[in-house]
C-alpha cells in the first residue's frame, strides 16, 4: 500500500480514533462520578478539595485567556508582515490552548472525583477494586491528554496537511505551550505554597501538625496535590506529545533523502517528503491504540503485585506500539529505519527513569541498592547543613547518566534517520502518552485518597491499602519526572532542528548554517544558558513569598480558633468568623469551637500562584522574540541551544535532588538508619533538606521543562517574521 | 616605529621587566620576613600555619611532579603521531607547570610571613602600618604571578615567537592550568575541610567554639584561608593571564585581516600576524609595569580609607595600563580598536564585579543598599529551609546579569577587532594581574592576621583595626571571586575561538565550520554541559567526607583532653599524646593539660585533599582527549562550549549563594536584621545557610573557574593529534 496515497484519510482516521478514545474517557469520568459516596466526611472533604481546585483552574483561566488572545492578536497581525503568519497559525494557536486547557480541566476533576472514592474502595472491597479506581481516575487525564493531542493534531493535519502549508501547525504547540508553561508554573507554586507553608507552621506554631485537620491549610495542601501533580504534569506531556508530532512534520516537510541518515541508503521513497510529513500521524495513531489497550490491561492486571501492575500496563502499551509501528511500516513498504530511531527513544526514555530512580529511591533496583539517598540520610546525622550539601551533591551527580543517555539516543536515532530521527525518538517515548501519563496521574490520586482516609478516620484497615499504593505512587512519580525531562529534552532538540530547518527553508538555502564559532551564536549560548537560572530563581522566590502569606494566614486562623476556645473573642474576630463558610460550634461550656476557613488558604495559594506566574511566562514568550530581532536566526539558536542544555540539567539536578531530600526522610522515617527515628536530631536535620527540596523539585525544576520547550516552540512560530 | 622589526626584542625587554618586578617582589619579602616578631605567642601560631601550609604544598608537589610527568611524557609521544606536538610542547608544559609553582609557593611564604607581621603592626604601630604589611604580603604574590607569567610567556615567544611555532606556546598554558586545577581543587578541599569541620564540631559537641585555641582544628582553618584563598586563587588568575595571552597569541597567528571585524576597515598592516603576535605581549609588558606602580601608590595612600586605598591601587594600574596601550599603538602606528577591545574587557570585569557585590553584600553601592543578602536574613527568621531557598534563588539570580555583561564584552570586542578582540578584552581584565592580584592575596593576610591576633591575645585595639582590615578583605575577595570568574569565562571563550582557529589551521581550510545543528556537536554541547555539574557534585561530597574525618579527629583529641584533666588517661591515650608535638604540662593538682595536636588536623586536611583532588583532574585532562577521538574536533568543541556555558553559570551561581549566605549571617552578627542577634533562632538558621555555602564558594564554584580553562587549553594541545 502506498501510504502517499492517503494523508487525508490518515488525518481523519486520527480523529476518529481520538475520538474514541474520548468517549471512552467521558464514560470512564461517568463511572467515577456516579459512585455515590456513603460516608459524609469524605465526600465534605472531597468537595473542598474539588471546589479549591476548580476554583484554581477558574482564577487561572482567567488571566490564561487574556494573555492567550492577546498572543493570537499579535500572530494575527503578524500576517501583515509575513504571510506565514496570520489567521492559520492564531487558530491553531487558539486551538493548541484550547486542548491543553480542556485536557487539563477534565484530567482534574476526574482526579479529583477518584480521590474520594478511591478511599472509599479500599475502605469497603479492598485493595484490588482501590488501585482500579485509582487508575482509571488516573486513566481520564491519561486518554484526555493523548485523545485530545491526537484529535487536535489530525484536525490541523486535515487543515494544514500541505507542504507549504505544514508550518502553521506550531501555532497549535505554541497554545499548549503557553497553556502549559502557566499550568506549571501556577501549579507548582500554588501546590508548594501550601505545602511548605504547612511545613513551617510545625516549625512556627508547636501544636498543629502537618496534616491536622484543624490546619486551615490541609485543603490547600491536597488541592495542591491535584494542581501541580495532575494539571501541571498533564499539561507538560501533553506539550511534549503534540511538540515531538509537530517537530516530526516540519522537520519532515523539507528534509532531503540524502539528511537522513543511514534511511537515506535504503531506495528513495517517491515523494518521501509527504511520506515522512504523515508518518508521525500514523504513528501516534498506532501509539494511541496501544495506550487503550494497555489502560484496559489493569482489569486482568489488578489482582497482582500493584506496583508490577502500573509497570506492565506502560511495557505493554510500548510493545503493542512498537509491534504496531512494525506491522505499518511493512504495510506502507517503508523502511524500518523510523521503527528503530523510535525504539531508541524508547529505551533512553526507560533507562533515564531507572536512572532517576537509582538516585532518588531506596527502593533495590534489579537486586542493587541505591546509595544515594543513604548517603543524605547518613550526613543528616551531623546537621541540615551537611545533609543540604549531600542532597545538593547527589543532585549534581545525578545528572550525568542521564545526558550521556540522552546523547546516546542522539547519536543512534541521528545515525538511523537523521535529524528526523531525533523527532521520531522523542515520539518513541512520547506516542504511548495515553498509559504513561495514567500511571503519572495515579499517583497524586492515590496520595489524596490516602489523606483524605487519614482526614475522615477511615481506619487503619483502609489507611493500609492507601498507603501502599500512595507509595508505589510516589516511585512512579519520581520515574514519571525523570521520563517528562527526558522527552522534554528530546523534544526541545527536536524543535531546535525543526527550528533550523525553518529558517533554512526561508533563506532559501539547502542547510543553514549556525555556527558556534559565530560570536552571535556565543552570546546567544550565553545569554539563552542564564533563563533557566533566571526562571529558577524567580519560582523559588515565589515559592517563600507565598509559602510566607500562608503561614501567616494559617497562625492568624489559630490565634482566632485558641481565642474561641477560651471564649475571648472580640468583636473583629466574630465578624470575620462569620465570613467563614462553616464556622461555629457551641461547646457546652457555652465557649465556641471554631472550624478553620480552609477557603481563604486556597485563596491565597491561587492569588499568589496566579501573581507570580506572569513574569515567567511573559520572559519565556518574549525572550525569543527580543533575541531573534537583535541577534538573527543565529543569536537565537544559539539562545536555544543554550537555554536547551542548561534548562535540562538543572530541571535534572532540582527534581533529583528534591525527590532525593524526600526520600532520605522517609528512609529514616522507616527506620532505616540505625539508631535514627522520626523526631530525632538526624530526622528534623532531614525535614529541612525535604523543605528545602519541595520548590526544587515541584515548582522551579518542573517550570524549565516546559520553558525549554515553549521558547523552541516560539522561535519555531516566528521564523518568517524574524528571517 | 614600526613593531614588526623587533619581535624579538620584545621578547626579551618582557623577559627583563619581569625579572626586574620580581627583583621587587623578592626584596619585599625579605623585607617582611627580616622584621623580628617580638611576641612569642604570635610567633609560635605563625610557625604553625606556615609549616602547615608548606606542608600542604609539599604533598601536592608529590603527587603533581608524578602528573606533571607523566602528561609531559604523553606529549613527548604525541610527537610521534604528530610533530606539532613533540619535545617543545613538552618542555613548554613543564616550564608552565613549574612557574605556577613557584608563584603559588612564593606567594603563600610570603602571605604567611606577612599575617603574624600584620598583627604586629597593628598592635605596634597602628592601622596605615599594618595595611601596608598586608598589602605588601599580598604585593609579593601579585608581582610574582604578573611577573611570572610575563617571564614565561616572554621566554616562550623568543623561543617560539615564529607564526608557524606559536602553538607550542599553548603547553605552557596547558601546564599552568594543570597545576591551577589541582591547587583550586585540592585547595579549596583543604580549606572547607578545616572550616565546615570546625562548624560541626560546634554541632556535635558543645563546649568547643570555632576558634577556641583549644580546638586542634584552628590551625588547619588558617593554614586553609592561605592554601584556597592565597595559593589556589594566585594559580587561577595566573592561568587565566597565560591564557589570555596565548589565546591571543593563536588566534593572531592565522586570522585573515578580513575577520578582525571594524578594523578591517583600517588600512592594511603589513604582515599583521606578526604584528598581532606581539601585541599582547608588549601590553602584557604595559600592564605589568603599570602594577608595578599601581603597587608602589600604596605607599602614598595607605594613611587613607583604607578600602579607598585598595581599590585605587588597582584603578591607578588598569588607568596607567589603559594611557600605556594609548602610547604604545601610537608610536608604533597601530589602529585604536585593540584598545577599545581592551576597554570594553576591563569596564566589563570591573562590573561584574559590581554585580557580584549587590548580591552577596550589605555595604551600599554608589549609595544604594542592595537587597539581596538581607532577603535570606529575614529568610532565616522562619528557619533554615527557607534560609537556604532564598540562598539558591539569590545565587541563581545572580548569574543572570554578569552573563548579559560576559555577553556585551564579546560582542563590543569582537565588534572591533573579530574573536582577537575577544582574546584582549580577556587581557584587559588580567595584564593588570600585578596590582588586582596583590588586593586578593591581601585578603587572606589580613583574615589571618585577624584570627593570629584574637588567639594571641593582643588586645582589644589591634584586634578592631585587624577586624576593619579584613571587614575590606571579604570584599575585595566577593569581588575578586566575581573578577576571577568573570576573567576565566572570556579567557575560556578566547581559547575556544584559538581552539576553533587551530583547527581550521591544521585542517588546512580558511575557517572550521563547527554548525550548531550538527548532532555531534549538539552531543559535544550536552556532555560539555554536564561535565561542571559532575566536577561540582565531586567536590561537594569530597568536602564533606574531609570535614566528616576532621570531626571525628577533633573529637577523639577532646575526649582525650578532658581525660588527661580529670587524669582518668589510661596507657593508650598516653601513649598516643605522646607522639603530640607540644603535648602536656602538669597542673598544681597533679593532673594534666594536654594541648592539642592540631598537626594531626593539618595532616587530615592534606591527605584528604590530594586524595579527592585526582578525580577532578583526570576528568578535566582525559574527558577533552576522549570526546575529541570519539566525536572529532567537532564535537569537542560542541563539549567546550557547553562546559564553558554551564561551567561559568554554575560558579557564579556557587560562588554569590556562598558569598550572599555568609554575609546574610554577618548582617545578623551586626544587629542588621531587627529583633534578631547572634545566638538566636535566626542566626543559628543562618549559620546553616553559611557552612552550605561553604563549599560552594569555596570549593566547587572556584574549581569550575579552573575547569572551563584547563579543558579548553587541553583541546588546544591535542588539536593536532586529533584533527
Amino acid at each position: 500500500m502506498n501510504i502517499n496515497d492517503l494523508p487525508l484519510e490518515v488525518g481523519v482516521i486520527g480523529a476518529i480514533i481520538a475520538l474514541l478514545g474520548l468517549s471512552i474517557a467521558f464514560s470512564l469520568y461517568k463511572q467515577l462520578s456516579n459512585q455515590k459516596i456513603e460516608n459524609e466526611t469524605v465526600a465534605s472533604i472531597g468537595n473542598k478539595i474539588q471546589s479549591g481546585a476548580m476554583a484554581f483552574l477558574n482564577a487561572e483561566y482567567r488571566i490564561l485567556i487574556i494573555f492567550v488572545f492577546i498572543v493570537a492578536a499579535l500572530l494575527f497581525a503578524g500576517g501583515q508582515i509575513n504571510e506565514d503568519l496570520g489567521l492559520e497559525v492564531s487558530i491553531a494557536f487558539l486551538m493548541g490552548a484550547f486542548a491543553s486547557a480542556l485536557a487539563g480541566n477534565i484530567g482534574m476533576r476526574a482526579a479529583t472525583a477518584a480521590n474520594t472514592r478511591t478511599a472509599m474502595a479500599a475502605n469497603k472491597d479492598g485493595q484490588g477494586a482501590a488501585l482500579q479506581v485509582a487508575y482509571n481516575g488516573g486513566a481520564v487525564m491519561g486518554l484526555c491528554v493523548g485523545g485530545l493531542g491526537l484529535l487536535g493534531i489530525s484536525i490541523m493535519f486535515v487543515m494544514f496537511g500541505e507542504i507549504n502549508e505544514i508550518t502553521y501547525i506550531s501555532g497549535f504547540g505554541m497554545g499548549a505551550s503557553s497553556i502549559a508553561l502557566f499550568a506549571r508554573v501556577g501549579g507548582g507554586i500554588y501546590t508548594k505554597a501550601a505545602d511548605v507553608g504547612a511545613d513551617l507552621v510545625g516549625k512556627v506554631m508547636a501544636g498543629i501538625p502537618e496534616d491536622d485537620p484543624r490546619n486551615p491549610g490541609v485543603i490547600a495542601d491536597n488541592v495542591g496535590d491535584n494542581v501541580g501533580d495532575v494539571a501541571g504534569m498533564g499539561a507538560d506531556i501533553f506539550e511534549s506529545f503534540v511538540g515531538s508530532l509537530i517537530a516530526a512534520m516540519v522537520i519532515a516537510s523539507t528534509i532531503k533523502w540524502t539528511n537522513l541518515g543511514n534511511m537515506a541508503n535504503e531506495s528513495v521513497i517517491t515523494n518521501h517528503n509527504e511520506v515522512l510529513m504523515v508518518l508521525p500521524l500514523l504513528l501516534a495513531i498506532i501509539g494511541f491504540i496501544a495506550s487503550v489497550i494497555g489502560v484496559f490491561s489493569m482489569r486482568i492486571l489488578k489482582e497482582g503485585d500493584p506496583a508490577e501492575a502500573l509497570r506492565y500496563t506502560t511495557f505493554i502499551g510500548a510493545f503493542l506500539f512498537w509491534l504496531g509501528g512494525f506491522g505499518a511500516l511493512i504495510i506502507f513498504e517503508l523502511p524500518m529505519q523510523p521503527l528503530y530511531a523510535i525504539i531508541s527513544g524508547s529505551i533512553v526514555g526507560i533507562l533515564i527513569g531507572l536512572v532517576t530512580e537509582y538516585y532518588t529511591s531506596t527502593e533495590k533496583i534489579f537486586g542493587v541498592k541505591p546509595k544515594a539517598v543513604m548517603r543524605i540520610s547518613e550526613a543528616s546525622k551531623r546537621g541540615p547543613a551537611t545533609n543540604a550539601i549531600s542532597g545538593l551533591s547527589v543532585g549534581m551527580e545525578s545528572v550525568f547518566l542521564p545526558l550521556i543517555l540522552i546523547a546516546l539516543g542522539i547519536y543512534i536515532s541521528n545515525y538511523f534517520a537523521g535529524v528526523y530521527g531525533i523527532a521520531l525518538a522523542a515520539m518513541g517515548m512520547l506516542a504511548t502518552v495515553g498509559v504513561t501519563m495514567t500511571v503519572d496521574a495515579y499517583g497524586p490520586v492515590a496520595d489524596n485518597a490516602g489523606g483524605i482516609s487519614e482526614m475522615s478516620g477511615l481506619g487503619p484497615e483502609t489507611r493500609k491499602i492507601t498507603d501502599a499504593l500512595d507509595s508505589i505512587g510516589n516511585t512512579t512519580a519520581a520515574t514519571g519526572k525523570g521520563f517528562a525531562i527526558g522527552s522534554a529534552a528530546l523534544t526541545a532538540l527536536a524543535l531546535f532542528a525543526a527550528f533550523t530547518t525553518s529558517v533554512a527553508y526561508y533563506r532559501n538555502v539547502d542547510t543553514v548554517q549556525i555556527l558556534i564559532t559565530d560570536p552571535k551564536v556565543v552570546i546567544g549560548l550565553l545569554v539563552g544558558g542564564s533563563l533557566p537560572f533566571l526562571i529558577g530563581a524567580l519560582t523559588m522566590s515565589s515559592v517563600g513569598r507565598a509559602a510566607e502569606e500562608m503561614v501567616d494566614e494559617i497562625v492568624r486562623q489559630f490565634e482566632i480558633m485558641k481565642k474561641a476556645l477560651k471564649g475571648t473573642l472580640n468583636e473583629e474576630d466574630l465578624e470575620d468568623i462569620n465570613k467563614w463558610p462553616e464556622t461555629i460550634e457551641v461547646k457546652e461550656d457555652g465557649n465556641m469551637k471554631v472550624y478553620p476557613d480552609s477557603e481563604q488558604c486556597v485563596k491565597i495559594s491561587t492569588d499568589s500562584a496566579i501573581r507570580e506566574m506572569v513574569m515567567p511566562g511573559v520572559i519565556a514568550v518574549f525572550s525569543p522574540l527580543i533575541v531573534g530581532f537583535l541577534l538573527d536566526a543565529e543569536g537565537l539558536a544559539g539562545m536555544l541551544a543554550g537555554a536547551t542544555v542548561t534548562g535540562v540539567l538543572l530541571a535534572l539536578f532540582m527534581a533529583n535532588a528534591g525527590g532525593s531530600w524526600d526520600n532520605a526522610k522517609k528512609a529514616i522515617e522507616a527506620g532505616e538508619l540505625e539508631g535514627e527515628s522520626k523526631g530525632g536530631e538526624a530526622h528534623s536535620a532531614a525535614v529541612i533538606g525535604d523543605t528545602i527540596g519541595d520548590p526544587f523539585k515541584d515548582t522551579s525544576g518542573p517550570s524549565l521543562n516546559i520553558l525549554i520547550k515553549l521558547m523552541s516552540i516560539v522561535s519555531l512560530v516566528i521564523v518568517p517574521v524574524i528571517v
